[in-house]
């Protein structure tokens, strides 16, 4: 048994005290992070969230034991700016990965999330945390930008997205493009396009490893899972598991490698003082037909500004701190996790930046507290849209996101939309708030204005592929 | 202490026994049965089915305690032939009640549920239940047809739904012919247009009076609630509760009175030998805008025969019998109640007549086991679609039940969804499988031939009256 935990277990047997009960001057029992970070799963794909045929016991149980947010908030609708926004608690407008022709990492890309940025794992060093990362990264993958830059000591995966490799891609010209897919260890890669199939399996191998051999120290375990994400993979004893189909068996295993994890904080003794959090990185890719999720009674998905996008499953346990069986409606992102856990963690904020996120811990105690009351949706550099408080206005729609024949419309008259009333966006009403129109395009005003020109990062690539990448770029990858 | 309670407790303690274990020679518990049915609330409209907005803490702990089903079907998609689905195990056709013009019953029908249907109240009478409903009937309002003579000791509710009320019909000449909105307390007519703000805190007050009257007898108690059926009303305490208006507020009062009937079952003793289930009639009015609710990720709403219609959310509640915190995708139906209580009761079914439910113990028990491999969705007398397995053929569709001038589609060929792995119905694939859709059509003729000529109950309406409500029939109830 770690002695944090003989120390608490003292503590509660001599005194009775809360574990986290700072005021009776026992030592506070140190957190341990873990953040479970699917890709490409909608708000509606998890038993909690209603999904009729994918099976999810583990992450029921989470739910059971921990909160379920069902206003949780991602800060991009697609995946880097997304996962940029998760390390750091700042839009990724303000790292410089917010551009209008490259909303992702390609293999040819030459830039990355700058080093001047403060991700969780940078944060939870000034307190000594041991921190890893098993699977995604898709913040750049030149030497100057992998993970290990970024205050990971451990890294496994691969450096950008699954489909971003010839035998998968499913785009002829992009085949001859793309180089092989890398799956690396620290700074080396190790293998060329690995088997996809054993993904899961080996992200939640490292995973429960980390845990067993970091289990008396302070502890950040980072895992964003490959999938669902197409090209969807999923291990021999998954394949064709699911009622769901393909799709279903890749979320199945992800369920079953979030157990593994679970299993594996109970098992070395450290599940009382572990907050785990499970969040998707934006919507479901629903221009992928049956291989995409499904964003329950959200409008649209992946790529749209619309909730369906950036509106995700999130489920966070933390025994004795997180109430269990609770349901939280409140506004929250992945913006809000940099600031509450440096909370958490008694770690300051370096105040030499803006941050976009808020300190939710309040939330985390008690589901109806309220903290934030807006969230910016963005695509690319532009603001599409903008909550704040029930109310939502739309300046820029786009019905669908990834075919290159739907145009943007922009709206001189905002749309309107009330979420609590109408989550699916169905009643436009700005005809009868004119007032609440003029609020929230003054609010958006107000964002714009706090954001600073700087180098953009996605933009950077190898010029001798650039026309290449653009060309096909356009055709495919019209996001 | 009841003593069926003092006799398991000390056969526990005594011999370790299972409470269900027959094969011990211990006298086996008394089961009391609860139905909680809502009246139109949709698939996606509960906390445990992804509703952001909707708080239901007490259904959450239900499902947390029970087991929630994801493909749980009513037996029609509006609310007279559900009911008489519900209570007889028997698709409404059988007994009378499929009409192409008169989908319910009116003010002015003059039919009802034969008296040769043998309804749940009245299985139970052989073994000695008391029998109560507190809400809303819809079987027939004329003397021969009210609950009493079906089985039930005790009623008190509205005979037909809370729309049929001059005050608050929303269509100016269904308020000159509608008679004022009785509220009935057993055969007797005791108010007149009842104030509808307190009708679900009466329903649940009843409810928990007869809990603690009956608590030493073996109970069938079935609560029909008058909401979220339009026209919409919460009590003081409930309007302006929710974060989703109106809507939101007689669900969380529907799901207060969830909690008090679930407080008093234990409170008197028997939540442990209690099966309580909660289902809504049908799929959410979606014609009804913002007062309409959420089908979640399934298609259409009530009156269609797409998925969003006839599935709906369900959780089932019996402690030390059904698994705590399980999810089930098998297939059931509220056709299966009445087999199923019969079968944990020990009744022989009556050998007369066709049923089309299933005994689903093993289902409550295991939720991975599977009972029923079909189902039939009618609407009126038209089978219109049905599902076999993990398929479903539609026949005849139409995108919007409530438009008079959404046409009726008759397919030549059927389309066929796979529901499993297509939730949403969005992806026909009857060209890729013609041997499934064969298989359908064949089904259905079968089921058809099992259908018996028997007398219309639906059209029987003052003559007087006839005339002048088709012509409004047509306007307002085109359903």
């Amino acid at each position: 048994m770690n002695k944090v935990v003989i120390l608490i277990t003292l503590c509660l047997i001599l005194y009775g005290c809360s574990p986290n009960d700072k005021s009776a001057g026992i030592p506070e029992r140190v957190t341990n992070f873990v953040i479970l970070f699917a890709d490409d799963l909608g708000y509606g794909d998890l038993g909690p969230y209603g999904h009729p045929t994918i099976s999810t016991p583990h992450l029921d149980k989470m739910a059971n034991e921990g909160m379920k947010f069902t206003q949780f908030y991602v800060s991009a609708p697609v995946c880097t700016p997304s996962r940029a926004g998760l390390l750091t608690g700042r839009y990724s407008i303000r790292s410089g990965l917010a551009d209008d022709r490259f909303s992702v990492f390609f293999p040819y890309s030459l830039g990355g999330l700058p080093q001047s940025e403060i991700t969780i794992a940078e944060g939870l060093k000034q307190k000594d945390y041991v921190t890893a990362i098993f699977g995604k990264w898709h913040l750049g993958h030149r030497p100057d930008y992998l993970p290990t830059k970024q205050g990971f000591d451990t890294y496994f995966g691969l450096p950008y997205s699954n489909d971003m490799s010839p035998p998968t891609v499913p785009f002829e010209p992009l085949k001859k493009l793309f180089p092989p897919m890398p799956l690396m260890e620290g700074d080396e890669i190790v293998e060329e396009e690995p088997d996809q199939t054993q993904l899961t399996k080996r992200y939640a191998e490292r995973a429960v490893r980390f845990i067993g051999e970091q289990k008396d120290n302070p502890f950040f375990l980072y895992v964003p899972f490959a999938f669902p994400h197409i090209p969807l993979f999923a291990s021999e004893e998954f394949r064709g598991k699911s009622k769901r189909g393909l799709y279903g068996d890749t979320v199945e295993e992800i369920d079953w490698a979030v157990g593994q994890i679970m299993d594996a904080l109970k098992t070395n003794g450290v599940d009382q003082n572990t907050m785990v959090i499970f969040i998707s990185d934006n919507g479901p890719w629903l221009s992928k037909l049956q291989e995409g999720g499904s964003s329950g009674l959200l409008r649209n998905g992946k790529g749209s500004t619309y909730e369906g996008g950036q509106r995700v499953p999130a489920i966070a346990r933390y025994p004795g701190y997180i109430p269990a069986g609770t349901v939280s409606s409140s506004l929250a992102s992945t913006l809000d996790l940099f600031p509450t856990i440096m909370s958490m963690t008694d770690i300051d904020l370096v105040k030499d930046r803006i941050y976009d996120g808020y300190d939710i811990t309040s939330i985390l105690k008690d589901p109806n507290q309220t903290v934030r009351d807006e969230m910016m949706y963005y695509r690319g550099s532009q603001l599409r849209a903008i909550r704040h408080g029930n109310f939502k206005a739309h300046f820029i729609t786009r019905e669908k996101p990834y075919d290159p024949n739907s145009d943007e419309v922009h709206h001189d008259n905002p749309l309107l939309y009330n979420l609590n009333i109408d989550p699916s966006e169905q009643y436009e009403i700005s005809a009868d708030h004119p007032d609440i129109v003029e609020v929230l395009i003054l609010e958006s005003e107000k964002h714009k204005r706090s954001i600073k020109p700087v180098e953009n990062q996605l933009n950077k690539i190898e010029p001798d592929k650039l026309e290449a990448l653009l060309e096909i770029y356009k055709k495919y990858f019209n996001k």
